[in-house]
């Protein structure tokens, strides 16, 4: 049995709670919100992000993060790419002993355009930290919640760091891969939400599934690209943390992300989709960034060029992917890429 | 305007009628059953295959093969893959002056294992045949045969062939894109059923999207491990003739494949689902082959050994997909193959 710290309530780090739980681990639950963390509790739900979903009885919350990472050697960070920064400088100032900090956020922050365990490497001093991991991969919380079989990477450059994640994750539902490449694990959790965006923008226009699978197969082309040449692995493009995920997101109406898009296409506008959505939408960011990323590596990115045009310059949904559809693709088989079975699993 | 046979008036074969019509082709239609035909001719609709789109007059539909084929030099092959070679050995008897053959099939023959265009070369005498090409990609008839933006493939070893057939299909709604490897097309599209019917098991066995975004992952894996060690070129499996043709089709519900997968996963008999499907569910006559070519050529694909157990081995749909989900993966980072951007167009 491990301690270990979970930071943040929502639907993932509820999930992740879970499974933590089932595997008879000792986990203490980090929520800003007394309400959540008082239902979690005494109800054992977490009903605004899990609705009904029974939560194991096993499972504390708590709004002090101090106490929830109090003598806890393992740190889950499930909170938005935005928060992972100001939670990484609150951690500083707590920890004790140095932790293994794995972080299951999927972003790039803006302006620096950094990846989040970079922003967590910058905050946590070097003594506070062991390692620093990234859990990701194609899984939807309320499938977790109800203990549905799911596949997810851990990824870390230590591996005997990551076997540990594995060892402490894993159960017959739930499957943890190993992968030591944590660029290209991060890049691809946090670009694929740009396709899925733009996804979600086509079936809001009125696009059907053959033009959806065309845009996914582009996508992950183009987000491997970049990905690549900002020193990932390309391998991690066409396992979980990238096809996989991208599916996920793309063809499920459970993803923000898609949604978001979605709503979009349909015509309403940028500022009330975000308004309604609290902001929390990755792939608006991640696009943001993406695209001055590209542009920096002169890497071509066209979904993520139409996307940004829509969501940052106020063009048209349609036009946009009227263009990026009947674009000539001549030259891309030039830019070729390597892409390779990902994961390895250890059991 | 060209002058064009099809050979097979089921949907695909009409929707295809209907996009040569609308770029000015002359089009004839061959049908095997005199009711379809007629309906064709008269009504303007083919509503047993493609409910109730209406279809432009100039296509003109006939049950006679000879008549169908008369002073054209194109003819598309429209049928099922069990069709294939019986229809050659037809087109054979028939062809008077040299044709460019064009398959839309997407299977592979049992017992021999042949790809499609190996049997038509095959059967029609070289003196009767300029080329033979693959036509394949992410492709729903009901979606083209309304005009929804759709992309697919060419693949020619004579390019200038595929420039042709490309010039002939293209337009605005309908984008075609140029590949070389006819070898890795027609795999791609034969072997993709497989990992769609195995999709639509894990559906039906009430798996969630995560399980199925994880077999989607490693399916493509383990299909283009097969293709490559045939002779394949494995940037076919990340374009539109692998990985976007499968995510068509393992998450449609107007997939046959997926259907009856679906349907064998909740329990009904693979006879009754066969019997309900007309036996054209592409994806059993694939998984026979294809565990067979895996096991001659030495390479793994548990996906394909799975859903041989379930169809050929009467063994439960649930055990095998348990016993697939939870297997140890420590190899699979050994076995690497390239995977690249796949077709190009040119306009």
């Amino acid at each position: 049995m491990a301690k270990v710290a979970v930071i943040g309530a929502g639907s993932w780090g509820t999930a992740l709670s879970l499974v933590l739980a089932d595997n008879g681990h000792d986990v203490l639950l980090y929520g800003r919100e007394e309400e959540h963390v008082h239902e979690i509790n005494t109800a054992h739900t977490n009903s605004t992000y899990l609705k009904d979903a029974p939560l194991p009885t096993s499972i504390r919350a708590t709004t002090n993060m101090a106490e929830a990472v109090a003598g806890r050697s393992i740190v889950f960070l499930v909170v938005p790419s935005s928060a992972i920064r100001p939670v990484s400088r609150e951690l500083n100032t707590i920890l004790t002993e140095p932790a293994v900090l794995v972080h299951a956020a999927k972003g790039i922050e803006p302006k620096t355009h950094k990846r989040l365990s970079e922003i967590i490497a910058e905050e946590v001093d070097p003594a506070k930290r062991r390692a620093i991991g990234v859990l990701t991969g194609p899984t939807h919380a309320e499938e977790v919640a109800v203990r549905k079989l799911t596949t997810i990477t851990i990824a870390c450059e230590d591996l005997d760091v990551a076997d540990e994640i594995q060892e402490l994750l894993t159960n017959d539902q739930f499957r943890v891969y190993l992968n030591s490449d944590v660029i290209g694990a991060e890049y691809g959790g946090a670009l694929k939400n740009i396709i899925a965006l733009a996804a979600g923008m086509t079936d809001g226009l009125g696009y059907g599934d053959n033009a959806k699978a065309a845009l996914m197969t582009r996508g992950i082309v183009e987000i491997a690209r970049l990905g690549v040449k900002l020193g990932a692995n390309p391998a991690s493009f066409s396992g979980l943390t990238g096809i996989g995920d991208l599916i996920v997101t793309a063809t499920s109406q459970h993803s923000r992300n898609w949604r978001a898009g979605n709503a979009i296409g349909r015509g309403e506008k940028l500022e009330d989709v975000l308004g309604h959505m609290g902001m929390v939408v990755e792939g608006v960011r991640a696009c943001e960034a993406a695209h001055t990323l590209a542009r920096e590596a002169g890497v071509e990115m066209p979904i993520t060029e139409a996307l940004y045009n829509v969501l940052f310059e106020g063009k048209s949904p349609h036009d946009e992917v009227q263009k990026l559809m009947r674009r000539p693709q001549k030259h891309e088989m030039e830019e070729v890429f390597h892409f390779e079975g990902g994961e390895e699993q250890r059991d």
